[in-house]
């Protein structure tokens, strides 16, 4: 469906029956633009909206000339269905009114679903990994890419491909984890289902990648510096990146970081050697907000914004993500005299272009609100949202208090009324209109008098600790206690923003519970009542030996709006969980790195076996370090994964398990398949590596046969950025978590 | 003096009135070589003797056939002029009966001064170079080389240069600080003082720079992996090196780290490439001790031992480093017919024979008993030491209680009565004749009644806290407590080894104090009794709240044999403190990393600014995550350093400060000046980084100018491995530490 001006429009620029390829008909538009409209097309007006809903004219204004190639609604409090008339009205108004008619498109984050109340909301990235479960992961994606759609989102900032390596960096609940297999086929998956293809062979919903690179920064800091190395990039930090471009992601934006010392957003070796070079991308390289202007205000390699702003189009940045003032690159407004500027900014807008015809804008009227409303929240999104809380959540502890449904409950800790689904949730954390508390959870299952909640400790506060022992009491009295405590992670405009301990701008020199959450669980340890710790929060946790007591212990992650129902039907056992770490629990603040996928030599060298015990001060012991490292978690059944056979033929290796439910009730078991090669192959080669995983539903009693395949090209590794496959034996693994304990072994010879 | 039969066999080698350089001597040496001879060159008898002194005929007998070119003492409780005579006899033999009368050359490590007991026992370098002393830092070099040199030590295995940028790793104590400046100028000296020619032209002790490269493994683990990445390498970690090779060191020793995934045992870019190639190193390469055999246990990365040698050659090894067993190059043997293994094997001979000639080896007799007995711990010698164990303490801390000359005082922890200098000191920790304990001290200065010792806890045990109380009463009665807690470092032949906590082996990811010492030290504080806490040990420590309290807090680092004196010279005022952290103290165990010249990116991008506070929970502050950095110290005086003048000609930029002892009593300061360039230079540049200092001596009331002088290749850094100088403003700081507050700044303009 076209409106007419849209036809005349395109008419006019003799683009309207084209049959040509997006690019030639970008091509053809492109001609026809003045200096001014080609730098505007690489900004953008990211807020376009105020809360009520209604325009922020005066933002609008303010940007419209120099940067209006894409817009964003602004506060996710306000409600789509209200908002989206407004937007709509201003695409239509653009499309109609403008020289040359060249719509918006409309870019926003997509982590747990909508950047805009009134969608579903999905559980964020690290509980999406930790369900296991890829055939679910993708139908989420499909009704993410339908509700986005819906409301005219065509172009999406996700997915994000960094591996969760540093467990004080605050955005791991934004991740997929901290390997870098798993998170390259989540994230090819995501890119290759949101950019699906209408009939007419329009892409429905582009894609980022992003941050190229990050997640390794010192110290955990946002955007403080990481390392370079070819190897490393290569075979940690860019295989995510190698595998989702397989699917040809729309665009890709740069990391606030600077690697080997060179800001990304100026950093021409990584862009055009890599990227383009490389790895072959040919999309739309943009910055993440504001990462231009941080080169002069941040990394003080630029004298001025507009100094900024050069260095970056050279380096290879063809649009700017600037929510905050000032933009830069409408300076290179004085540019226009620079040949290689011009020649930058052509490609650029050509780039840009492209992705407007690709995803039909030209073509395609503006979204109805009445298909927007018949999809956003429909019930089969609920109930895939229901799933994914359900096994997205991990049980990391139990000595059997679980399941139970107690007869009356006390409910502890300063969560049991909150959301906490992350800060790019489209949720207000304290009111229940976005969505069901742990406390209406438990009232609605338990009855209501019998949940007895007291928040006892301010969510960061440390000075009052009065309310501890009305928790204690409370305990007591139930017989029964749950605790839920952790970090909170809510969007910048939420009310509870000055509480904040997790998100993007954290980094946690602290890995344990903020405020007096600790002091409020040791007592209620101490007073010996039955206890469940709930942990909520978007970062693994210090669980020090006061907190394992705890009788159980379950990690809900950063959820969504149906986990802490879902919390409660696994406590009650209406639901067995089958949730898997995907980020590694480090035992001490400074026990870092924690992940499983460490080098040989990471655990070598030390005193232990000089000295006959290990100490915290005489690390390393990272294979210790992590009772609870990816891959792990509980079950209410018990599996026994036997022990592998390996077959190599046809250039691929088969491995088969047989996976079997021992226990008393059904439930779900993740086979994962580990590897390393052994031989000799130039470089170090981690201890294992995830190369395969499946999850597998079974009957209580029922067993089943797995069979993986991988094509030797999938045993390689890079060595100065060429793919190298090694003949020779190879050390293959299956279990149920990435402790050696929990894996089996077969070895396999390869040959070329 | 030549003995005889040296002269005869030079003469029948055509050697002995050779007029050649020490490398053409070599080549013809090399030529009358077996295949069997040459290979046995590259390998070492590390350890010559057993405890006794006796020699271990049955490892030199299992050694001597394919790896006799370099010995070594072994056991470091020896008394060298017991253990001399034996060792000359076997050198002398080696001369008079080999088939080619070619001279072992002795190898030690040098860090506290000789690696066998009997000579002076300097303070470890972390602490010589927190003097900051450069002219004393040189004489104490000069008697270290002729102590060596006194015993037959040709070749040490020092300076390391390594930066100490990962606190939790447990040879910083081994290493010049955290400063890749500091280090290199430290590290340019030692190599050229010992490398000094004596008058016949000869090498006196030639030097093995190393670790290349190391000190920022994973998890501070000492053999761990580290990251590459090219303008890292050479902006951070190979600047020691460039700066050290300007004095032709004679070998260089590779690190255990894989660099960028590659073990540097076989990393031929970094030895080829970068090393031989981009930094011009010619000497020897050696491997750190069973660094080579670590391919295969610990890396990985080779198939056999065989095959790790072969990769190691191949890669640019031409000497191994192997203590225990296996050695793994005698394998080379059966490589006779490989043309590329001959040749290098040839490049390797011909670099070790070369250090042979060139240190004179084969034109001097073995040393002299006598000699040696005359220049080991003469009273210069002993005069140096004193002055360096003074000025390598680091005063904290002090809320005036110091300088004091109490009555009494209670002499409380585990410390007490040992000596804790370093893992590579000739000492018995525990036992009187090595030196003298702080209780010794303390009681020679006070008297003996006046003093009460306890230790109250075990260095490392957490069983017993019954001493504790014993300890608070005795501080009470004393009414002033002296605390000296620690992590101990002593070799491994040490009968404390199993209570050892820091050095080689160790990385600690708990930074706080070992065993119950905490404890201890909160008791003792609780009970409000005066205190002065003495830290001992190479390593930063995290201060927490409770140990704040402590009056005053004196860092001892890894001493000397008068530090103990030293440190009861300063209680009492007959010597004021003046040494300053070269390695910077972080907040908590987690928050790292903690160096002063991190980049400007890494304090940003946090939320503080957003949140308007600052917590454990939303990190980043690295700015102010360690209020005692590098460069900091106090004194019994102040201090008042002016704004500095700054003045750019002919190539130099030059800075003026006036230094003013505005106090009471004399004292010495260290004027440090930092700068950054203030424009774009296509990489992120530190913060601040150091280039200068000057330790000025001040009577009470007396001032004096001090200029420094900078070159501007100085102000330059390297962009993929070029080196760059940028005109343009420069802001440059002069003042008392790398503290904001103790800095003030001038700008200058440098032109090219």
């Amino acid at each position: 469906m076209k409106f007419q001006y849209v036809l005349t429009a395109l008419a006019g620029l003799g683009l309207a029956e084209s049959k040509s390829s997006p690019r030639d008909r970008a091509k053809a538009l492109l001609k026809k633009m003045t200096w001014e409209e080609k730098i505007a097309q690489m900004g953008s007006i990211r807020r376009l909206l105020k809360l009520g809903p209604e325009v922020d004219e005066e933002n609008f204004e303010k940007r419209y000339q120099l940067q209006h190639g894409t817009i964003g609604f602004g506060p996710m409090f306000n409600w789509i269905l209200d908002a989206l008339p407004l937007v709509n009205k201003v695409r239509e108004n653009e499309i109609k009114n403008s020289r040359l008619h060249i719509p918006f498109i409309t870019v926003t984050d997509s982590v747990n679903g909508l950047f805009i109340s009134g969608g579903t909301v999905f559980p964020s990235n690290l509980a999406m990994s930790s369900t296991f479960n890829f055939p679910l992961f993708k139908n989420i994606t499909a009704a993410i890419r339908e509700e986005q759609l819906s409301i005219g989102v065509n172009w999406v900032l996700s997915p994000p491909l960094d591996i969760a390596w540093e467990p004080r960096y605050g955005r791991i609940g934004e991740l997929y984890g901290e390997d870098a297999y798993l998170t390259g086929e989540f994230g090819h998956a995501y890119v290759q289902i949101m950019q699906d293809k209408d009939k007419d062979g329009n892409i429905k919903v582009a894609c980022t990648v992003k941050h190229f690179v990050y997640g390794e920064s010192r110290g955990g800091v946002n955007t403080a510096s990481q390392y370079g190395g070819i190897n490393h990039l290569f075979n940690d930090q860019l295989r995510p990146y190698i595998r989702a471009l397989e699917a040809d992601p729309a665009a890709l934006m740069v990391s606030y970081a600077s690697v080997d010392l060179i800001p990304m957003s100026m950093n021409e070796y990584m862009i055009q050697d890599i990227l383009r070079g490389k790895l072959g991308f040919h999309g739309v390289v943009m910055s993440d907000a504001g990462s231009i202007s941080n080169m002069y205000t941040q990394s003080r390699v630029a004298t001025s914004y507009a100094d900024a702003g050069l260095q970056a189009l050279k380096a290879g940045l063809q649009m700017e993500l600037s929510p905050g003032n000032p933009a830069v690159f409408p300076n290179l407004i004085n540019s226009v005299k620079d040949k290689q500027v011009a020649r930058l900014i052509d490609e650029a807008v050509l780039n840009l272009l492209t992705i407007k015809f690709a995803t039909g804008l030209f073509d395609n009227d503006v979204p109805d609100v009445e298909t927007a409303n018949n999809t956003l929240r429909q019930s089969a999104h609920l109930e895939l949202a229901r799933e994914a809380c359900r096994e997205g959540i991990v049980l990391l502890k139990n000595d059997g208090i679980l399941p139970q449904t107690p007869k009356k409950v006390a409910l502890l800790g300063p969560f049991g009324e909150l959301l906490n689904f992350g800060s790019y949730a489209a949720i207000n954390a304290s009111n229940p209109k976005w969505g069901e508390s742990l406390h209406a959870s438990l009232k609605s299952a338990l009855g209501e008098k019998n949940v007895k909640f007291v928040p006892a400790v301010d969510l960061l506060a440390t000075t009052d600790d009065s309310g501890i022992a009305d928790a204690v009491a409370a305990a007591k009295e139930a017989g029964f206690a749950v605790l839920v405590l952790g970090s909170l992670s809510v969007p910048m405009e939420d009310p509870l923003f000055k509480k904040r301990t997790d998100g993007e701008f954290f980094a946690h020199a602290d890995l344990g519970l903020p405020g007096l959450q600790q002091q409020l669980l040791d007592a209620v340890l101490d007073a010996k009542v039955p206890t469940v710790l709930i942990l909520t929060g978007g970062q693994p946790f210090v669980l020090n030996n006061s907190t394992l007591r705890s009788n159980a212990i379950i990690h809900s992650l950063l959820g969504g709006e149906l986990t802490n129902s879902a919390l409660v039907e696994i406590i009650t056992g209406k639901v067995n969980p089958s949730g898997k770490l995907t980020v590694s629990m480090p035992q001490l603040d400074s026990a870092m790195p924690a992940f499983y996928d460490y080098l040989p030599s990471d655990d070598a060298g030390g005193s232990p076996d000089r000295l006959g015990f290990r100490s915290a001060y005489q690390w390393p012991m990272l294979q210790k370090a992590s009772p609870m490292p990816f891959g792990f978690g509980l079950s209410y059944t018990t599996f026994d994964i036997s022990t592998p056979t390996a077959e190599y033929k046809k250039g691929e290796v088969h491995i088969r398990v047989t996976v079997k439910n021992t226990g008393q009730v059904a439930g779900k078991e993740v086979v994962q398949v580990y590897h390393r090669p052994n031989t000799s192959v130039g470089l170090e080669f981690p201890v294992r590596r995830l190369i395969r995983f499946d999850k597998v539903n079974l009957e209580a009693g029922e067993s089943k046969d797995v069979e993986f395949s991988i094509p030797n090209k999938e045993l390689g590794y890079y060595v100065n950025a060429r793919l190298v496959v090694h003949e020779g034996l190879y050390n293959f693994w299956a279990g149920s978590s990435s402790r050696v304990e929990d894996l089996k072994g077969v070895n396999v010879t390869v040959t070329l």
